[in-house]
């Protein structure tokens, strides 16, 4: 099985939210990408259908959107 | 480790989410519960922190509200 991406921009909610999603489904099947200290990596994730942060990109292709914590517009300004 | 809970109502965006959290996650470690047809469970679900469904209740009590399906509100209805 392929990663998924767990894409996030370091509000509390992400963090929150990102160890959750690391303990159920285990560090070695999950690559965090944090888009407010890589911003080269939020068009890729633009591309993949995410909405707002924090989401999960599944091996799959989908996109689960977790709460709203802030969308990708406030994560580029 | 305890199972998280997966609340949902049936909607297609509760079905998709629920498969690739199943994937992701292991049957084994999470039970579903369809607050349409089991509507008594909608008062647990509410005190545990749920807000909106698709949602998982994680083993350590946090609530990841997965997209932004229905309300709880719009279930009781």
């Amino acid at each position: 099985m392929n990663k998924s991406i767990f894409y996030h921009a370091g509000c509390p909610v992400c963090i929150t939210a990102e160890h959750d999603i690391v303990n159920l489904i285990g560090s070695d099947n999950i690559e965090i990408i944090h888009l407010g200290n890589d911003p080269s990596k939020i068009k890729s994730a633009e591309l993949a259908g995410v909405q707002s942060v924090p989401a999960l990109l599944t091996p799959n292709g989908n996109v689960l959107h977790i709460n709203f914590g802030a969308s990708i517009a406030d994560v580029k300004g």
